[in-house]
């Protein structure tokens, strides 16, 4: 019912997933008349077992988190959610408030016990493949052991899309050794002596693209700067390309003989094919959507949902948690 | 001496410097034959009063900056420094060890009195002019008292550079009031009741190369984190660009038509055209070119130095940080 956009993205983009994924059940939750009249319009949703749950409140994107968890009972965030709890749906994909969807996730699903704190991880285009970046915001202030955890789950990710022993790095200011914070100095001794990660050291964030690592691990502060730092300069750069492209009319008649070009490169530098971040160390699958997700963006985040529950990405997680060290 | 590539970038951005800029006078650092060699190959440079002062060793890249501070007082950077700090120059261009530079500075430079760090600041390209971003890496974690410090410095910069009133923010995780760490919440107090400091409230970094703030302040790890990751990212695009345009023969043959647009979309992308980072905060100019700065990259340096010492920042930044809240 959130998000910046509001319900027809995530109508619009079940329409093409359940296209593409017959072997999932939808059920949408949120204003049943809203919800009823937008998948009227929709013959293959009208064609799906897709159904509507109704929920008469909605967390709203500016909502406090630890007041929208305490108020906010009756919104469809909480309801699918709870929905999530008793097992009737097997994953929860939001486009919603992400600080709220984090309360009340922790609240409601609860994370393993092993596990202190969930984080935010997105996969990232690299060079050659994908590299999971975590955490990306859910926890300001992180310990050594934290970062260790963080370390885990995504080694876990990387090892079910088919890495083998994934290479795992600690984001820094540099990448040798003596470099960074105390709490980094700390991660990477307790890294370097876990044999369920294969730590390969610091690593700095002009590197993160580079396709050297498969796990890249911080705190969520750094994590996040780190992100929207790229999407913003991703931004920038597309925005002088699109002036340049139009300044005169040479290049005008150049960008149109380079349409199928351009196409091919938006298609592939696209951040919709990255968007669905997971919220690792819950006891089930949570998935956020970015907030400003277009339909196609928000069609990859429920891909991202079906292939973790087929792939059983939290039981994985406990797995290797609970196999000591 | 230093940087990735050695004395010749400086000698050839200095021929180039010396053609544009008659009114500065260069000396350089280094090893006197091998210095000599290469500006005997200057026709530019042998008829301008560029001279040599020889200094027998050099500050490596992998240096501990603690440990060139104690042991290589006979390095160009030292060297080059206590040039500085006797006054028989008025600026110093290194491309070398940022860490040892630091130090070495913060010894025989020294900060104004009432600056306890110095802040490594720099003009980021943004949609329409520059944003100075500060500090990107000399002060791992900071007190609130420092980022006042920052904000004012930048704001300094801002002004020698024209802009009256610079809209000066802090990076941070979200925009909202509430937002962050502890430090920057009482960091916002500071700002907020400080006058002389045109403070607008927290930004993200997605939004560093929007246009919309003239100085950005963070801790020199987050400003490091976002420098890097948008470097890192559009070295990703540039490849990506690169490989589409080689994919096939329609491509191959546009990217040759295209040839005269990309050019301009290097050249306004170049990231050349934003090397030189200031050590603000201490009592004269030192400017860190990057470690991997080209010829031209560095004639960009040596602008920047050019340009600081007449617009006289370091006393500029004295007078405001004196001036009393």
């Amino acid at each position: 019912m959130s998000g910046d956009l509001g319900p027809r993205v995530a109508i619009s983009a079940a329409e093409n997933f359940v296209a593409a994924h017959p072997d999932v059940d939808l059920t949408f939750v949120g204003d049943r008349s809203q919800l009823q009249s937008l998948i009227e319009k929709s013959p293959s949703l009208l064609r799906s077992s897709a159904c509507i749950f109704h929920a008469a409140d909605v967390v709203s994107m500016g909502d406090d988190p630890l007041g929208a968890l305490r108020q906010k009972k009756n919104s469809s965030m909480w309801v699918a959610l709870e929905r999530l709890r008793t097992g009737e749906v097997d994953a929860c994909v939001s486009a919603g408030n992400t600080g709220a969807l984090l309360a009340m996730s922790r609240y409601l699903i609860k994370t393993f016990p092993e596990i202190e704190r969930p984080a935010i991880c997105k996969s990232m285009p690299v060079t050659d493949g994908l590299t999971y970046l975590l955490d990306l915001g859910a926890n300001i202030n992180c310990s050594p052991f934290h970062l260790q955890q963080f370390a885990l789950m995504g080694s876990v990710l990387a090892e079910v899309a088919g890495v083998v022993a994934p290479r795992v790095a600690l984001l820094n200011i540099g990448s040798e050794a003596q470099k960074g914070t105390e709490v980094l100095q700390q991660a990477q001794e307790l890294l370097r002596n876990d044999l369920r990660i294969n730590y390969v050291g610091f690593v700095e964030s002009s590197d993160i693209f580079s396709g050297h690592d498969h796990v890249i691990v911080c705190d969520g502060f750094h994590g996040n700067v780190a992100l929207k730092a790229s999407e913003g300069l991703a931004r920038f750069v597309a925005k002088k390309i699109s002036l340049t492209l139009q300044r005169n009319l040479f290049n005008r008649l150049l960008s149109f003989i380079a349409s199928p070009v351009l196409a091919q490169l938006r298609e592939e530098l696209n951040p919709s094919l990255y968007n669905g971040a997971s919220f690792l160390g819950l006891q089930k699958t949570v998935i956020k959507s970015h907030g400003s997700a277009d339909s196609k963006a928000f069609m990859h985040a429920l891909v991202v949902a079906r292939e973790q529950v087929l792939l059983r990405v939290p039981e994985q997680i406990a797995r290797k948690l609970g196999s000591g060290n």
